[in-house]
Order: C-alpha cells, then structure tokens, then sequence
C-alpha cells in the first residue's frame, strides 16, 4: 500500500499531522502520533472519554454506543468518540483539553493572541546617528533623544541604571543600534542584529513557568518550569509567612532564592535560544499574593493574620534590578494588581486571559488551587473571593494522593461493573492525583458504593476495614506499582468532601452576592492543571460544580501564564487590569452571614 | 565703669554683638568679638582693607585718610575704615565678605532664602488613620492613598523601595505618622514627632560640603565640610578619569569612595543634631560634569576625551537606595542639569543662586577654581564655557603657594614703601595663598616692581637671581614660619599669567559671541571660595578681570552649595534650571576662531 492511499489526520490544537489507513480508528491515529487521548475502557466507546470533534472532512458513521452516550448538543458540534471513528478522506480533529492526558495538556499554551504594535509595552526602532564632533557636543542623552524624536518617539528619560554602560557601548557599536523604549523612557540600547526580549513568569506555591518571548515577533521562543524553591521553606504560603516571621533574615531568604531560581531560569532558557540576557528588557510576574509579597520583599506578617491585609493591591513596575535579577540593567519588571491577601495578581491575569471583563455574558471562573480563586462576573461587577480548598486536589492528605506524575491514576470508571482506571504515561499505579480522585468519589457515589455522607456500604465489593473507618480498594496489591494495594479512605473522602463544599460554597455566596442563581451562569471557565483536567461530570456529580450544561463550561489551562505572557506584550491588557480591579468586590466569605450554612449544605456528596 | 556706658556694636552678616568703650574703634569691636577683619597695616589707615558700611547708629567723622581713599560713593554708601571709626552711639555694623579674613568668610552662607510652601519638594502630611477591619479591607498602599486624598493631596504610586518596612512600622505606630510626599508619590512615612530632612551637598574637586536642612522649617540644621576622598586618585579630574579608564574596577572604586564619604557626612551631621537617617528624604547634590559621573557611576571615557562628550546634560532623580546611600528607602537624589563637559550642576547651581536667569541686566557669573566656569547673561540668552584656568589660585605649581589655611600669606600691600602681608590666623607666614599671591602680583607691578610682561626689575630691592630666573623675596628667612625665605619667582608669575589669561579670553570670547563690549556688563558676580576673597583691585589691575566700576562687582561665596539648599526646597527653582540650561549657549573656547589672539592679549599685566 503506497502513501497515496493513506489519509492524513491533522490534530489541532496540537497542530500534529499523521498518515492513516481507512481501517485504523481516530483513536489508533492519535495514538500513532504520539497523543495521549483518554481512553479507560480500551476502545469499546463505553468509557466516553475519548470524545474528539471532527472539523472537517468525512468520517464513519455513527455507532449506537455514540448515539447513547453523546448528547444532541454534542452530536450536533461534531463530537465522535475516537475509538469509534474511522476517517473516510483526510480529516481535521480537534481534541479538548478534557480528553487529553495530563502531561500533553500541560503543554497546551491555549493560541497565542495577537496584538497590535500600537500596544506594545517595548518598542525597538533601529537608528544609525552621527558620532559627536567639535560642532555637535550634545550629551549623549540628548544625542539619542533628539534622534528618536525625529523618529516620532518621545522620550522623557532615559533609565538611569542604563547609563552605566551606555556611553562606551554607542561607540563601540558606532552608534547604529535599536533603541528599547518603554513608554516615555529609554531603557536599552542593543545591536541592530538583536531583538529585545520578554519574560513571562507564573510562580505557583510549587511549581514556577517562564516563557521567553521575543518582544518584536510577539512569539514564544522557549519555555520552562521548575520546583518553586521556597517549598523547603513549607509546601504552603502560610508556613512560609510563618519562617519570614520568626526568622529575622526569612524575608530576605525567601526572596533570595526565588530571585536566585528565577536567574536561572533565565540563563537557562537564553542558553537554549542562543539569547542574550541583556535582550530581556520587560518581565511580567504573576503569583498569589503572599508570592508576591515574598518576591518583591514586602512585609508579610500582615497578610498572615486575620484579616489578611496585602501591602499593596496596585500593580508596580520597578527596575529588575533592584530585586537582583539578571537581565539588560534597564529593565522592569511589572507585577499585576491583587485583588486581596488571598486572591492574586495571577487570579488577575487568569481573568484577563479569559477577557472575563470584555463579555457581557454572566461568567464565573475559578482556579483550583490549596486556596481557590473564584471571580463572577455581573452585569458590569465582579465578586471576587477565595476559599480554603486545601491541598487534597493536589494529592496530599490523602493516603495514596500523589501530584500528578508518572503512575498517578489520573482516570477511573466503572465500567461493565468493573472498575478502570488509568495512570499517567501508562506505568503501573503508584497513586491517585486530583483528577483521579474526584472521578474515583464521583463513580464511587454513581455507583452507591458510597452515600451522600461519603459512607462505604460495607456489603459491596473491593470495600475493606481501614485502620480508621473502611476503605475502598483501587488497585488490589499484586497489580500495584508500589507493594500494596492502593485505596481510597473514608477519611480521603472527607477532605475531599471539605476541598469541593469549600469551592461549592465560594461559587453560592458569590451569587448570592450578585442576586442570581447558577443557572444564570453563562459561561464557566476553570483554569489551572487540576481545574483542566478534571472531568466536569464528576465535579458536577459530587456537588462542586452547580449542576448546568456541559456547553457553558470551559477549561482553559494555565490561564494565568497565558494572561502573563499577554499582559508583556500589551500595554492596553495592562490598563485594563485596572479597570477589571476597579470593578470587583472582594467578598470575604469567612464573615459572610450565609456562609456557615451554606458550607454545611454542600458537605453531602 | 559699668556696663551701662558700653556700647554695643552689632556686626552682620556675622549676627555678633559685642560691647565696648566708645574709645575703641570699630575694628577693636570687632577683634574683641573674635571676627577677623583685614589689617594690614595695624590701624593707621594706610591698607584700606578694613571698610565697613555703618547701617545704623552715630559714628565719628570721617578722618583724612579715609576721605583720601575712599571714593565719593562709598562715602555716600556709609563706608569707613573700621580702624579710624569710633562708635558714639549703639552702632549696626555690616562687615563686606571682602574685609574679612578668609575663614570667616567662608562661613558666610549668605541669606536664607524663604519659599513657598507651594514650592516644596517634598511635603510632609501628618495623618491620624483607622486601622483596617474586616469591613475595612483595603491594602494598606490603598488605604494611605485614600486618606492622603481626603487630606487633599493625590499620589499616584507609593515609592517601592519603601514598602519593604511600612506595613510593620504603620503598626507599630498605630497608623500615627505623618506621610512623606514628593511629587505624586509617597515616599516615606515618619513618626508625627520627626520633621523630614534633606541634604545639600556640593562636591568639589578638593572639597565636599553637606548641609543638613529641616524640609518642614527651611532651616539648615548643620553643615559640615570633609576633604573629597578621590584626591587619593588624583588632584584633578583629569588623572581621576585615566583611573577609571585604565582600572577595570576604577569607576566603581571612585564613586564607591565617593559613597562612604557622603554616608560618613550624614551620620555625622544626624549626630551632631540628634535626628536620624531615615528623616532623610532628599538629597540634592551639585558638582562639575566629571565628579557627576564619578558620583553616578557613568562611563568617563568619552568625557576625557576631546571633545568631552557627557553622558547626560538634563537633570536626574534616582533613589538614594541605588546609589547605596544611607537615608530613607524611599529617599531621592536630585542632581542638576549640566551644560556641558566642563561646565557641570555645580556652576547651573551657582547660576541658580545668583538668580541670572531672572535679571533683565546684563550679567557675568563666573565660579573660579582649576577650570573656571564663566556664564554671560544678555537679552535672554547665556553663553557659557570653561577655561582651563589651572590650579595657581589654589596654589599648586607656585613655588610657595599652599591652600588657604593657617599660616598662609593672604593678603600684601605696599603700604609707604614697605610690603605689609596679613596671614590666616596671624601665624607666622608659610607660604602663600590664591588671594595672596593675586595681591602680590597686583601690588608689585603697581609698584613698577615688575613689568607687564612679568619680568622683575632687578635693580628692586629684595628682587634676587633664583635657581631658574629672579624672585622677590616676599618673607625674609628670619620672618618666615618655615625656616627658608618666602619667594615669589618669575615662574610663579607666569603661572598666574596663564591663569588669569585663560579666564579673561573666556570673559573676552563670551563678550565677542554677546556682540557686547566689557562696559555692557551691568553685574559681574565672583563666586567661589578664592573668588570672594580676592581683590577685585588687584584682579583688574593684572587684567584678570575687565576693568569696570566696582560696585557692579559682588562677590558671592560658595554660590553653589547655596544653590543646592535652594534646590533642595523649592521645586519651582528646579524647573528655572530647565529654562535656564534651555537659553544657553555652550561656547568651547578652544575651537573658537579668536581665541588665540585674544589669550596672547591678555598674556600682559
């Protein structure tokens, strides 16, 4: 069989292409081409977790498993499950991020937005000037700004930490160069062959992402993630606000070393690129408010005692290297505004990726986290509020939880009365991570194995007698990866129990705060790894989402490192943080008057 | 006798008041009241250094010698000779800068100037705030900024490097304090006890003064005056530039000593006044162009080189905390407009002060020292250059030239045929100071001594062969303080030759590029140490200056630093620099096609 014959697959948002025979599934496609679509049960199509939509292109008709499973809205958009589909020409496939692996979704960035010049925070304008002579003695300050001035930019300053080294480079470089300006103020000079460079960080309590992106193109030319090192200091904020103020230098030392990991990122990603660091001109940050906080050396003992007051809610623009950062001396970096002590400057960019400010529609958006941020947005108002959620989405607390990595159960599904699970990279099972855990609760209760308390009935299967109370056991020892059998216990239950009332009950005194109900709720957008990979059935079964159509909900990734990356690129996105601020309230749920009751309400499964 | 019968004679611009007989003369009043006016002649009238201007009171009549050597409108003016005037009633003295002794004088700071309140650099707005509530969530950056408001007074950023202290000191104080404000933004907050405080600071080649001022009063507190720490790189900036350029470490060496120097000046000027650092919330500092680099850590090369470009002419800002200097956090530093490579802030500061840019007349200001500024005001514009003076006036490469302290020789007159000398302090004479060696020269071709090329007339008593040449032995060795006799040579002469020539072809350029004559000079301001004790007589005689009546002549001392404290207060002055600097004109004599003629001119006495 020649080439010719196959049929081309084009993934999108993927953007991978891959030759098929006729007789080979979407799913055995995707497969070949190196994409990890979900698929527990195998490829009957009893599992639905392998939906894809079709965008163009014929393909196979559909099976009566699929006219089961899939809704008519669903069937309307094109969805097929991908064990069932089979190509009849060349096909475009889009796959959602929900039937996508962890690992690849983590790679999936959402498109990169484009944005007019007239945005730009960093213009580069290339000039060739005369050298001074006897007749022309301008400063070298004045030199350049009159020069840019006959190129239609107006400078009132050139950055001072720039001069340093100004002077000599001019004439090494004959005085043709492009000219970084920010706004009103010179703040580079480099080599015509350059281009100036951006930084985009999001710095999460454990993890730290930084995009390097050239500031001329608007395009990402690496990306990058490590360990937040501040975990040695405590896996979360309030432990760290707690060493910064029993310590007399814990400030100071926690600043340093994320200062210290953020050089290195950088020196990493310019090595990977073949960049020069003094081409990064603008860094943008965006991390929760006690990060932020840390990073920029600000005092925290306020923020860790009730009632939570932040040093400042406005965004700052400072020159990195007051904060030691390697990069060109001239640069800056800007921090968005928070909102209040618990909700961040990177809940603000995850609401200005989402254009939650630009929609007319009633939207609610959320990034689940130790501590969940949620904003509805209202006629013309935002509601803005945090809940403790606590860290069992992320696997801890919880007697098998793990982060998501290799070997976590990431899926799980009875399916024929059997339960299907599966890890992430297809190793063995060595744990459970957040989505894993909500679909094992969310199949468990499905499945009356457990009640709406979260009590096992001890008849069924698989459920077991625990040190405390029973448990249910996942993975019997001689299929798991670690020596025993892996379960999930009634006291797991109850944290997440805890985790989803806490998220349930943000979302309720938000709309209750805005007057409206949750099938007002338009749009849904759920940001961050977890919040993308979690399957909204189950977080709609167990009681954390509100129960409305799957249609409204979105799930778009690390929506903050994308508002990160935005927010360098334009100065209009910056301006509307401000707007965005301007119009929300922060709701402090703990003195809210509904909120006790509330929280009760929503601790039944 | 009882103090009843005494009178009293009050001495300005000194402010002391002494008692005494009305059969003691004035300059008795005066020795007795520890000010040290000029006597060459021991009293008889003969050196006319002693006059003094009566302002209130009844005197005794002019005696002869006075009515042969003081001219009809001094006499009009109230001039007399302190040494042949007796007081008859309680008498107001005022004592002209140049009848007093070098030391004096330079103790002089001239008038206080009042500003507007609305003027002020920085104002300070005491606050009395709630603390936050849980109704009351606001950032603490939020909460100042909407009271500041109420206050009437709207800041769009607070100073970032402040905010790493406020939050925990707001608390300490119980949200007393008052806030610090310099423009639109907060800078500081300080206990509603404390005032803010500013330092001035001019920095000399050879000198650094610092003035401690009380931002709320206006009133300077204290000042102090230290060596300038580079002199161990150099006597003139000249060599300290070859430092920086052939040091790798060398700019950072210079400015680092520069740091510890003015730190050094600031704890002791809070000791000695019992205020602390942190009050310490603007710093104006004012030099010439090469020290400004040295100070700001800029590239000196291009400046050391023809033809001396520097890097900036405008003025700058830029947190102390950068600069490593230890005030406020959030304190500035203030640094005037240069005009060009040689004419630096110092001489825009003393410009400032003498208010040039605001009389309609005709002005020159010129500041003396190894190069002498020299600015000439005239419908609307200023012309400015340096010329290469050299150091003679400060002593250097004159065989017994030292700098104005104990000992030296500062001022010499032929009084009935005989040289009379006074020295600093009347000690015994060790060699000769600028004033001094100006009088010297003045006076001995006066006296045909020498002729207007320089040479002696060696049929001169005390005119005797020297190793190179002849000299004039000014100090007999039995005299002398140093154990040899005190010369001046025909070496020396020409020193001062080329020194008062290089100032008097810039005076002469400036007049050419006016399209002016020397007689258009309707104000001919001296500043500077050397430059308000010299002898104006003396200084036109040998052709330094032009020859114009004396009473358009004031001699200003150390413009400068007045300046400074000028522009430390009044936000109003540092806009006049930008106007100022705007109407001018830098002329660089060197390339000035008359300028050769015009020195070998001026090369005669």
């Amino acid at each position: 069989m020649s080439d010719i014959d196959l049929l081309e697959i084009d993934f999108e948002p993927i953007g991978k292409r891959v030759k098929i025979k006729s007789s080979q599934s979407i799913l055995a496609a995707a497969q070949a081409a190196g994409i990890q679509i979900a698929a527990l049960c195998g490829g009957y199509g009893t599992c639905g977790a392998c939906k894809v939509r079709v965008m163009s292109g014929s393909v196979s008709e559909l099976t009566s498993v699929e006219t089961l499973r899939l809704n008519p809205v669903e069937i309307e958009a094109g969805m097929r499950f991908a064990c069932q589909t089979f190509p009849r020409t060349d096909v475009k496939i889009n796959i959602p991020p929900e039937s996508l692996s962890t690992f690849q979704r983590l790679q999936l960035e959402g498109t990169e937005e484009v944005f007019d010049t007239s945005e730009s925070v960093i213009k580069a304008t290339p000039l060739h000037m005369p050298p001074p002579t006897i007749d022309d003695l301008r400063s070298d300050s004045l030199r350049i700004r009159d020069e840019l001035k006959r190129n239609g930019i107006q400078i009132s300053k050139i950055n001072f930490h720039y001069f340093s080294s100004m002077s000599d480079w001019l004439r090494t470089h004959e005085w043709e160069f492009k000219a970084i300006t920010r706004g009103d103020e010179l703040i580079s000079v480099i080599p015509l062959s350059a281009s100036p460079l951006g930084i985009a960080v999001d710095i999460g309590s454990t993890k730290v992402a930084a995009y390097l992106i050239d500031l001329e193109t608007n395009k990402t030319l690496a990306k990058k993630g490590i360990m937040n090192p501040q975990i040695s200091y405590g896996e979360d904020v309030v432990s760290r606000i707690a060493y910064a103020n029993e310590n007399p230098d814990g400030r100071n030392e926690l600043q340093g070393k994320l200062i210290e990991s953020l050089n290195q990122l950088i020196s990493d990603l310019c090595e990977e690129t073949g960049q020069g660091a003094y081409q990064i001109v603008e860094i943008v940050v965006v991390c929760n408010t006690a990060i932020h906080h840390f990073f920029l050396n600000f005092p925290v003992r306020q923020l860790g005692i009730y009632p939570f007051i932040p040093v400042i809610d406005e965004a700052i623009s400072l020159p990195a290297i007051s904060l030691g950062l390697n990069v060109s001396r001239g640069a800056y970096v800007f921090v968005p505004n928070n909102i209040a002590g618990y909700v961040g400057a990177d809940h603000v960019s995850m609401l200005i990726a989402s254009k939650i400010n630009l929609k007319e529609k009633t939207v609610l958006a959320l990034d689940i986290g130790t501590n969940t941020e949620i904003s509805l947005s209202h006629q013309g108002k935002i509601y803005s509020c945090s809940c403790a959620s606590g860290p069992a989405f992320e696997g801890a607390h919880i007697k098998f939880g793990m982060r998501a990595a290799d070997g976590a159960i990431e899926r799980a599904q009875f399916i024929d009365g059997h339960l299907k699970y599966q890890t992430i990279n297809n190793k063995k099972p060595v744990g459970i991570c957040g989505s894993g855990i909500l679909d094992l609760i969310g199949t468990l209760r499905d499945a009356g194995i457990i009640n709406e308390r979260g009590n096992f009935n001890r008849d069924c299967p698989n459920v077991r007698p625990a040190t405390r109370n029973y448990e249910y056991v996942v993975v019997p020892e001689k299929d798991s990866g670690i020596k025993e059998a892996i379960t999930l216990t009634r006291v797991d239950i109850n944290e997440i129990i805890l985790a989803k009332s806490a998220i349930r009950t943000g979302i309720d005194v938000l709309l209750i705060e805005a007057n409206i109900k949750a099938e007002d709720i338009e749009e849904f957008i759920v940001a961050g790894a977890f919040g993308t990979y979690l399957s909204l059935e189950n977080a709609i079964r167990i009681g954390m989402f509100p129960d409305i159509p799957l249609d409204r909900f979105q799930q778009v990734g690390n929506a903050a490192g994308i508002g990160a990356k935005n927010l360098l690129l334009s100065q209009k996105l910056r301006t509307e943080c401000d707007f965005l601020c301007d119009k929300t309230r922060y709701v402090e749920l703990t003195s809210h008057p509904d909120f006790k009751n509330i929280l009760v309400q929503n601790m039944s499964l």
